[in-house]
């Protein structure tokens, strides 16, 4: 192509979990809540006005924002960022801190999306690996970028790294640490408070997970309010719609069915990593809304995949390193993960 | 701020226009329609299940964009690139296809949002004046670029440059040229078919303006399969929200909806303009549907501007160069443009 950019030739994009067009598919490859969204949220959805369609949205979500500030103990909308989804909120962090060039670090394995975001600005992804247990290693506080993506829960693992080191790394730093926390929800504790005690932190979040929203494209995140302004400068301009800011806010407001629906998925998740470490799988212990199921059994794990999607069940499967041994299952309803746990024994025993 | 990008320091963003808060005020000011969205459009958001919310959308709005093809009467959704909103489309094409360092060619007066686009991405805008009719010039012709972003019909002029000097420029200019459609519903003739012509010209589209669907954030565009991927590299992975991608689609089947409100508008228009030079105003032939009204009288424009937003009428006043002697008015209903008329009347005669 004649006036392609030179940076981009090579870059493929983020290719995101397949979509079946097929009903009757148990879907647990895209980390979807398996719980509908708020029944309040559903009934703004649908007393949507004309005159809401005709007009621009609010351009700064303002009204959003203060709820998510209120909601999460901060003192106004100057602290938050609301974003078309997290994945957004991700590129803006980039776009708004880091120069072509500069280095992005993150660890490995980690969200693949981090790679392609930093490839497209035309920076790079140093990446450090964890330990056989999916921690930090101190390498990777020594290693220095202009800024820092940590997925807490980390994604695929699901596992949590302590406070602790989360703190440490605030401190030792030199640059923005974007806390990822779009399965925070599900996990025991998070770095909520992080932005008032650091002034480097980001925390963000995503509605696409424990609100059941993924269809809805909202995020939010908090930081400093001069950290706020620069992911402003760089967002579009009317990044969300009046739909997601309306159903957001709603959602956001019916927080204890959130609540309620992360409690089922907690419970299944404890049942799901129990069985499936009886059946000889290595499981980390997840503290998100899906498991990383490690084989070194005989069929490889790229075969279960596989026999799994022929039964109609789809799970991913990443070929890469450390990762190409292991099957990420997200947590379903209990019956879609006693259908998973059926079929799994089934492929297993041959 | 510590972690401040240099590029960044000086960049105050793209300022929208205001949406008062209050209820009974006459907004002339940011270009919307007057006439409700689609009433199909409506039912569609009104019927969508909790399933469309709780699932992601389609990362390609592969319907939408098959739709949108055939409606305007390209081979397939490869020719079409769907975003969130028109403003996203400009981004993608500036980041698509423009590296840092590099510029990009517009005329002025032209949309402000491509300078801010430029900034943020390092770039930087190369603007060839107008005549004073509001047409091209040779020296923009001659003027090199890595791309050119033309607004036909002109923001905020709303003058049609002739079809041969849009076929002109595709011929001479070496770099994508990005023809900004936002408004060609209202105008008597546009550009929908360059792509197909010309392999550098992208033709961009909302449904912000002709289709009442400012709310919504939907735009799309067309152009060669190879420019597309391009495009498609660089965007947010799920770009289009569940919802704006059945709306959009919904809106777009029910095209003379659309069709009939343009010609109200156009009808207004014609009205409009006549009252105006009939007062005195001078006002290019618009295109679009709003109208530059400008005035060498005794009380200044920003005079009249504010006098006007007292009595409860937003329009849009420009400090700049060329424009601060105007007014530029969106067409709304006959009945707000009469009671805009009315304010000019008792403004001016004092």
């Amino acid at each position: 192509m004649k006036y392609q950019r030179e940076l981009l030739k090579d870059v493929e994009g983020y290719v995101p979990g397949e979509q079946p067009k097929t009903s009757g598919v148990i879907k647990l490859n895209t980390n979807e809540n398996p719980y509908p969204p708020s029944e309040q949220a559903m009934a703004v959805l649908h007393g949507l006005s004309p005159q809401a369609l005709r007009k621009y949205s609010d351009p700064v979500s303002l009204e959003f924002r203060a709820a998510w500030a209120q909601r999460y103990g901060y003192d106004g909308p100057d602290w938050v960022i609301a974003g078309n989804g997290m994945d957004e909120l991700l590129s803006l962090a980039i776009r708004g801190f880091v120069d072509p060039g500069d280095a992005v670090l993150s660890t490995y394995p980690t969200y693949t999306l981090y790679d392609a975001l930093a490839q497209l600005h035309g920076a790079r992804l140093t990446t450090v690996d964890l330990d056989e247990d999916f921690q930090l290693t101190d390498a990777f506080f020594e290693t220095p970028a202009r800024i820092c993506l940590l997925p807490r829960p980390n994604a695929p693992s699901g596992v949590c790294c302590p406070l602790e080191a989360v703190e440490r790394l605030c401190r030792c730093f030199d640059g923005l640490v974007v806390i990822d926390e779009a399965y925070a929800d599900f996990a025991d504790d998070n770095c909520i408070e992080f932005p008032k005690r650091f002034e480097n932190a980001v925390v963000m979040r995503t509605f696409s997970k424990s609100f059941s929203l993924a269809g809805m494209r909202v995020g939010a995140g908090a930081a400093r309010p001069e950290v706020v302004r620069e992911l402003t400068k760089v967002k579009d301009s009317y990044n969300l719609n009046a739909v997601s800011q309306a159903v957001g806010l709603a959602a956001l407001r019916d927080y204890g069915h959130m609540l309620a629906n992360v409690e089922k998925v907690r419970a299944t998740r404890a049942r799901l990593i129990a069985a499936l470490t009886a059946m000889g799988f290595r499981v980390p212990p997840s503290q998100s809304n899906f498991v990383l199921a490690q084989w070194d059994g005989t069929t490889n794990a790229r075969g279960i995949f596989e026999a799994l999607r022929e039964r109609g069940i789809l799970v991913r499967y990443f070929t890469a390193r450390r990762l190409d041994n292991a099957l990420r299952i997200t947590v379903g309803t209990d019956d879609e993960i006693d259908q998973l746990l059926q079929a799994l024994r089934n492929i297993i025993e041959g």
